[in-house]
């Protein structure tokens, strides 16, 4: 059966002008909100932000319930229109990334306009999303679309969702639906929207190496005081080649899955535009310029990263000691097949052998996720997006990792399609976060024109 | 000419017990202004510190200057006896290492005074030495021995003594001398003294690399964006090998002179003993059990050491961004004859090759120094030791770096000697520094004998 629009373009755009206020009033609310969750000092925050998104919800004339967890609550909340209708539930991540407020512009939780350009942490990543789904969904109540809406807001996405699969199974029957919509992804180009079709895991460590109890002279002890930093910046070159990103850790490709000759074509035929994501990223050059292999590194190969190196003196200049303590902050992103249990084991063992005294810990642990990009989710999704975009979006996969879908994937076990809003200068991450109303209004009309599709699907 | 020793023992540790309240109260006005020649907001401390320690002399009869250069100044000062006999130039610093009191049992810069201990930043390098020798010169200059002492007490030793050097060829009539005695260098053991016979030099480096103008994700970029940190690291691992210490820069050893088997059988024979190194530097192992090979390597063997690797995430945990930028903090200590000019260019050349768009900036750069060890004034050095401690002491070489040295020896072109009063449990440049009223009542009776020694020699 084909999906039939019926709703008048024209229309949804007037309806999306007339939220604009709304809009910016209630971002900025949920912007100044520092809900930071890898911050233990910021539960405060975290509560804060979970009442008032509970409230937007009912203000609205939805249901809402925060949910406590082991950790961060979960909001979640409903539009109801019928039992006998179609439902969908919208994921999206209300918690930041921390904002080291000195390296930015604008105070990162004091959100500010320029331009219809939202500045502030979260902007884009990914309460701006949330909220254009969320008003996509007002006009969807209030204009008695036939399709019930779930909300599922979590609080935790960015320190890898530690809780949120126990959520899951303990709230399965209330968060009963037919297919799950993720907003939580990024286009490649303004006029390149994209959606996702799979998305990279990540395995998280910390590699310690502790060598005495406290920084000692170079002068009195060098050459025979040992050196943490040294035999850790050692280790890490034993992993992995920095200049072309090859890892050398053994068993590390064994499981990993090559993406097709067809889908790296796809991927190049995506848009995709090296200097575009140089520049958006302001990179000043990249490991390749091959299209076609950027792509399948960024999308569909699995990488080691040193995210930093602590220990020893770091203020101006040169302090003559020999550290006493180093720390390596890693991680791994994982394909198909890859598994983080095999990762785990594999590292440790490779450290255990190169640096015996050293530990590893565990942080954030995600499985990468491939889904199907042909059943009728997807086609509802694609269709949505040529008629809000006028333009039809490339599948392809993401670099990135929300460890949420698989978790949804295998509890839920229904359908899950990616419409994400974000652009690669919004700064996903990164110093001087933004989002903007272009694409904010559009997805405005991009989730009412889904909704309908959606309300059609039995 | 034999040198003869007149002056009774007991009566110069009835004197040394005298000055006990004294060398307290003064010890603590001059290690509670934080001289911290890194830190440029320290200025005032540094210019409080030099009025304070000028009002030190003046007060006790001798002459004072503080004479201003381009960075920190000097000052100087002497006692007269007469034109017609010797002149020794005692040279201490009175800046000190950095101190992060968050990481110290007390304020590092409010002395403490424990069983006879005294805790505090500079108790033992280089205040407390200096104030025992000053003591001894009053007790000279009271007891009319027949000897002018002068002092030099520099304010940039930490930093390299960046302009003492200019400061000598400027100031050379004023500091016409017969020798120098430097106050700033450590027994092997406690009952161990030893007599320094060469320093190492020193060369420092920043190695910095910039790869983009912000953190990015590394879901988004990781696989074709740049790390720094990593590439950094692994120009590290190139350097040289972290387990062993072995350098792999080529040219490095090529000037190296290794110590002669004699030389390194003396190392041992000094009562270098591996476990109360270990134990005082509190270290959890070492890069070699050997004995003459530890000696050989911390005294008489250059290093490259890496003193801390910044950039990227600092924080808790692990933020999973690709960072932008990557800097290491590097030196090199030096043996004869090897030069600093020769290692940057080596270094430089090295970096450029393997990281191309690394930059190299240079930090302190000091030759080595080795001087006689069989001189009269050596020989006055060692009896006087013999004398005070009732022990021979060892010649031996020290592993730190003290560039006023090789300036001294190059302009003012006089003998030197070492007579040192530290103990490698008093934490040089480490948290919670302290220095101890044994070694400073010692240091006064031996450089009492020191100074009647020195009398003799014309």
């Amino acid at each position: 059966m084909a999906l039939v629009t019926t709703l008048d373009s024209n229309e949804l755009k007037k309806y999306a002008e007339s939220q604009k206020s709304r809009y910016e009033s209630v971002l900025k609310e949920l912007v100044d909100i520092a809900s930071v969750s890898m911050d233990p000092e910021k539960r405060g925050d975290i509560k804060k932000l979970a009442e008032r998104a509970a409230k937007l919800l009912t203000d609205a004339g939805a249901t809402a319930e925060v949910i406590e967890t082991k950790g961060n609550p979960v909001v979640i909340g409903q539009f109801v229109s019928s039992p006998d209708h179609p439902t969908v539930s919208i994921y999206n991540h209300l918690d930041v990334q921390p904002a080291d407020a000195s390296e930015w512009q604008n105070p990162p939780f004091d959100m500010k306009i320029e331009n219809d350009r939202y500045l502030g942490r979260g902007t884009t990543d990914d309460k701006g999303p949330a909220l254009a789904v969320f008003m996509a969904a007002c006009y969807a109540h209030e204009h008695k679309l036939p399709i019930n809406i779930k909300f599922i807001w979590e609080l935790e996405e960015e320190i890898g969702s530690p809780n949120f699969e126990d959520f899951l199974v303990q709230n399965k029957s209330k968060l009963k639906t037919d297919s799950v919509c993720v907003s939580d992804t990024i286009w490649i180009a303004r006029d390149k929207p994209a959606i996702c079709a799979g998305l990279r895991g990540l395995q998280g460590f910390l590699v310690k190496l502790k060598t005495g109890e406290k920084d000692v002279h170079s002068g009195t002890t060098g050459g025979l005081a040992r050196n943490p930093i040294a035999e850790i910046a050692q280790l890490i070159s034993e992993c992995f080649d920095a200049k072309t990103g090859e890892v050398k850790i053994p068993g590390f490709y064994d499981d990993y899955v090559a993406p097709s000759d067809k889908e790296k074509q796809d991927f190049v035929d995506s848009g995709f535009n090296l200097d575009a994501f140089q520049k958006a990223h302001e990179l000043k050059s990249l490991r390749t310029r091959d299209t076609k292999e950027a792509t399948t590194r960024i999308w569909a190969k699995p990488t080691f990263e040193v995210h930093g190196i602590t220990g020893g003196y770091s203020g101006p200049g040169v302090k003559t000691i020999v550290p006493h303590y180093a720390e390596a902050k890693i991680s791994m992103r994982l394909v198909p097949d890859q598994t983080p249990e095999r990762m785990i084991e594999i590292f440790t063992k490779f450290v255990k052998e190169k640096c015996p005294d050293a530990t590893v810990e565990l942080e954030g642990s995600l499985k990468p996720y491939s889904g199907p990009s042909t059943d009728k989710f997807q086609q509802a999704a694609k269709q949505a997006m040529l008629q809000a975009f006028g333009k039809e979006p490339a599948f392809v996969r993401e670099g990135g990792s929300i460890g949420a879908v698989v978790s949804m994937q295998e509890v839920l076990n229904v359908p899950i399609t990616f419409l994400g809003l974000s652009l690669p200068e919004h700064g996903y991450h990164a110093v001087n976060e933004n989002f903007d109303w272009t694409q904010a209004a559009f997805g405005i009309r991009l989730f009412i024109q889904y909704f309908e599709l959606l309300s059609q699907i039995k």
